[in-house]
């Protein structure tokens, strides 16, 4: 049976709320029954036509639906919550409160204050509750996640992470580009620019993979762009317990970089290496071996798939696989089962760990990049 | 306005229905509303309570589907046929006499005569016609047909495919590997082995890339496996109309290949390489300057996409493609709309000559690897 | 002790003298001390004071240097071969007449009476034949070579060779590119062009890695370069004793291709990928394992070498071998030493190879692309 | 004419000897004539009998062979040092002091203030000085100084620098290797490990391609091999003049990392990528343009090159570049012509900058990993 999906914003114009509803049709487990796809009544109503959403269950407001949907013995079974970053934590109340699991975009939130905030309510209320850290999706990585995991490359030692785009090179938000407004404007992105936008990214997979706790960085960021004021490049130490290290280098000036993601662990016992640009391999080297690549759908490697080997998955499965995942836990929440105790896609806390990477990389670097205990 | 979709074969335990049912969802134009999902009535019933199909739709057999959804006035727009190869005709002939569009997996038959037949068929009815070889949705293919088609490479002196899969080095089918042993017994799949099942769709991309035509061929065919009859491996050399020629190795034993796909295209001024190991780059190297790499969502491209660059797209989303301008087609007829004349998704005739192409392989290898004209 | 060396061939303006003279001096072996640098006295003479030759020792003809060299004490231990193709044969005569070892650069002979009698003049001789197919010399090819031996990929099924350049694709012999004029005119090549220059490389990595032998070949010769005689891509089928099969596209007119190398052998426990591209790189994938990536000096690898892994050597570093195992072989010579039975460097038995490969080519192209037995 | 090398250091057993020494046959402009091989006196004359060398030329120590070697009307012409790192400082003292031209092994020195010496007695003396920092030799390396010089990819933003090794991932230096043994020692190599044997090369790379000078860096350096006191592992941030930042990750207990030497550079115009495992291409992306690769040979590059495009040069043409460039130095200087004041390859000045990046490393990691200025 399918689950009844529900989204407040991805209206006309906007586009991760485009990929959240492909990625939750990819395996057919959610329908998309209702929405306040905008603030602009006209323009969510149009939205929910173009969408084949009924009149009575588009929204004006997210409040509106979420006390509307609960009421309902045909309510909506999770919301997608696709707006802006600063929405995030509001709607996301407001649909704990009124008992539907939440879905969410990343950045969790706004601050740290209203990140924990939400780890408090999710904890209160035991509502499910899945943050889109897309990359975790990807098979190669949880297949590295799990390599760690079962000490194949015995302790970690460093962690490296690269995430470069180019799309900021140029002060394109000068000529209207919308994408690039909203995320070089502190009032509308906060006090993070490239570091909260794709840093965060780094910093979950880096944590994902090898399940490090980190207890300190420091962060070097840069405003390159002309007249810019957030920063669009972003260096980083990190130190975890233990005693492993990591850096993080994220740009969103770097000609060439599309979406360039890449990971290294380095363990006592082996090495990982991963990276975006062919998501379906990951090169496993056990001390004293020869390197091997590891792929998806291929010898040796346990992690599921949809595809045979060669024939390429991508970002969009990644993301399908977090949208199936919500499905089991939110089958299970309704069937009041107990998860299977292996919850591997991300959560409320991750998404707090994200905010207290960011402001400790804001604060880091308005100290000169100094150490900050995290 | 979600178009309505049938299906014949993809019941429980099948493969490729599934990977047809994900691209008819990823972008929303089509419902699944009713199926013949197997030739056993119980597992066909099971299929359908599994994929939510109302028990009135769901059929024993293709026959009586037909029929009954022609009679429906919200009978579905068209029909997808996953059954085994030597379906696919009668299957697809039964739905065009009953007036429904079709979308079949290829191959379009298993004889060039059913071929031929087909091609009247859809020629006498006008209905909308989509053969689904997947590897035509890849955007960086459109990309090069597109580029080769504006002259950017010159005229095409040679081309060259390499298909290359390992899943039948060792023999397979004889320890009960289901989809080794149909492909594997000449009774199921008709004369042709790797040829026909891979060696036609590295056929498909070297003349939907460029455009030629071919004239003849010469194919040296081998069954390695160890008491194989069909060949396993196959080795093809082209001659196009206008002096152009081509070579194609297909092969099922080569250890390390998953389904490796790889396309070279040499022209007067200019060349091409796109390999599906990462499907989102296309190098075009134009003589004497070096060579670019072209990215699906990057500069200088434009052709459609869902994602930005560096995000990947794969099979899914190629296949996806066929399902969403399936949509195009069938809209378009069902609203007796002109065609825009831009038909680039395979279609009947080129199944006809993916069924030459396997007619005269076979003919050229038992000839011992002679010439035949195509 | 170094060895003394003479040169025939490689005076100023030349190309491939310079690239033997390199080589041979890489690892020490050799001194150059004597040479009939070119036909021309002037540019002769010229040529020997440039590379510190003393003058006596400077000669105006090969069979004047062959006959003093023979004569001298301190004469030449052998003779390099750097002269255009057709004088080769008369050149290895005349040295292995006078006693003296030689170094040949491909190919042997340009006919295969020519090669014949070579061989033959060898095999009465006994003197030290080396024919420098310099792909030979990449570690990581003759690691392919000896794992294929140690039967680490069982039976080899099938070997592919690619060899793909650019810089015939325009006309560039009729702007008066020298390289360009010789290869593209039959009077000073012989009856192959593409098949000949490149095409015999190609076959040669494919006999040498697998240790086939081939019995019939097929080849599709054409002549894409405006007013062109000599074939400029050259599409091959190969054919060997027990079964297995071949293919080679060799070409000249390949955009973006810069020697272009690259070679597949499949075995029924294995395969293996090797391009030149990263010479210092050979994949190795025994069925039902992942594949691995074995490195020149790395683990795994027995191969000699003379750098840690990642320190890239290249082609310099494998002709360099060809010349330390020259080395060797005439040391062992001179001390009327047995070789020690593992002759892996190229002689002039691979040289008739080649003659006979270049002729079957150009029979084959003749009948229309036909078979030829070998 | 070619000019006599003189060598200290590089006997029996030595490693970085005999990279020297092809590197100085590579391209005949050297011959080895004299030597202080050793400074136990009968692995020095055994080694020089190894080496051609007259025994009157073997000498027991580099202050006698300096004395000898400048009195002699035919002495060397240069003295290549490839010595222990303690003893770069004080045998090209005693070279400079006799009046004789140095090439060095990098690191320049033991200390900040050696290396200050000797930039001071380099510039009193006004005798040539060549610091072999090998990756400076490569073509493409200099393609990218040569374009960012040319503003081909506008001001500098960010500079990003890997170098992974992992022969010292388990502690092979209490196994008795020698290679480890001395470089984890503190005594033998100084305040530095890692940083200083492999973080300077890299250190060299970034400024010498960007032309950027350095004026703050921070190091969080670790040991993670058990006992080691020495770090192992470098992580390092970088700020330059006019405000470029730039990050080195070195690491030698990186599995499945061989010489990983990895570079890219972020412009305001452009962007720059080059990966020593395969050294021959380059990427460059103009904004708003498509990557290009641009390979050594090939089209739109300058940089001279030994052989066409596609027959890979790797780390020994490198290296011969440097000794092909001291030696028309050396001859200039002999000649007393003035330089063409297009000095590229390294010196003492770079190998003083080399030693304030390991002296500054070293403190900001005794601070916590704090900013030092430069």
């Amino acid at each position: 049976m399918r689950l009844k999906l529900g989204m407040v914003g991805g209206g006309k114009g906007a586009f991760i709320g485009g990929v959240h509803r492909i990625a939750a049709r990819l395996d057919g487990h959610w329908d998309l029954v209702a929405g306040a796809f905008s603030s602009d009544p006209e323009r969510a109503a149009q939205s929910a036509v173009d969408l084949g959403i009924a009149a009575e269950r588009s929204y004006d407001s997210f409040a509106a639906m979420a006390k509307a949907e609960a009421a309902r013995p045909d309510g909506i079974d999770a919301v997608a919550i696709v707006t802006p970053n600063h929405l995030h934590a509001p709607v996301a109340t407001a649909f704990l409160r009124a008992g539907i699991p939440v879905i969410c975009d990343k950045p969790l939130a706004s601050t740290v204050e209203d990140a924990e905030a939400l780890v408090r309510l999710v904890t209160e209320t035991g509502l499910p509750f899945i943050l889109t850290q897309t990359y975790t999706g990807y098979p190669m990585v949880r297949e590295a996640r799990a390599l760690v995991a079962a000490d194949r490359i015995g302790r970690v030692r460093h962690v490296q992470v690269e995430y470069l785009q180019d799309w900021l090179a140029e002060p394109v938000e000068r000529g209207g580009q919308k994408q690039a407004a909203w995320r070089t404007d502190p009032a509308q992105s906060g006090v993070g620019g490239c570091i909260a936008d794709i840093g965060t990214h780094a910093f979950n997979l880096a944590t994902f993979v090898t399940g490090l706790v980190p207890h300190a960085l420091l962060a070097d960021l840069t405003a390159f762009g002309s007249g810019r004021v957030l920063d669009d490049n972003a260096a980083v130490l990190l130190r975890f317990e233990g005693g492993a290290k990591g850096m993080i280098w994220a740009s969103q000036v770097a000609p060439g970089a599309k979406n360039g993601l890449r990971l290294r662990v380095v363990g006592e016992a082996g090495g990982l290496l991963w990276d975006q640009k062919h998501p379906d391999e990951l090169e496993l080297t056990p001390i004293g071996q020869p390197t091997r690549i590891l792929r998806r759908g291929g010898e040796g490697v346990e992690t599921p798939y949809r595809l045979p080997a060669g024939h390429p998955e991508g970002y969009l499965e990644a993301f399908g696989t977090l949208y199936a995942e919500a499905a089991g836990i939110v089958r299970r929440f309704r069937e009041k089962a107990d998860s299977d105790g292996k919850m591997v896609v991300p959560t409320v806390s991750d998404g707090l760990a994200g905010m207290h990477f960011i402001a400790a990389g804001v604060k880091s670097h308005e100290g000169g990049a100094v150490w900050i205990r995290l």
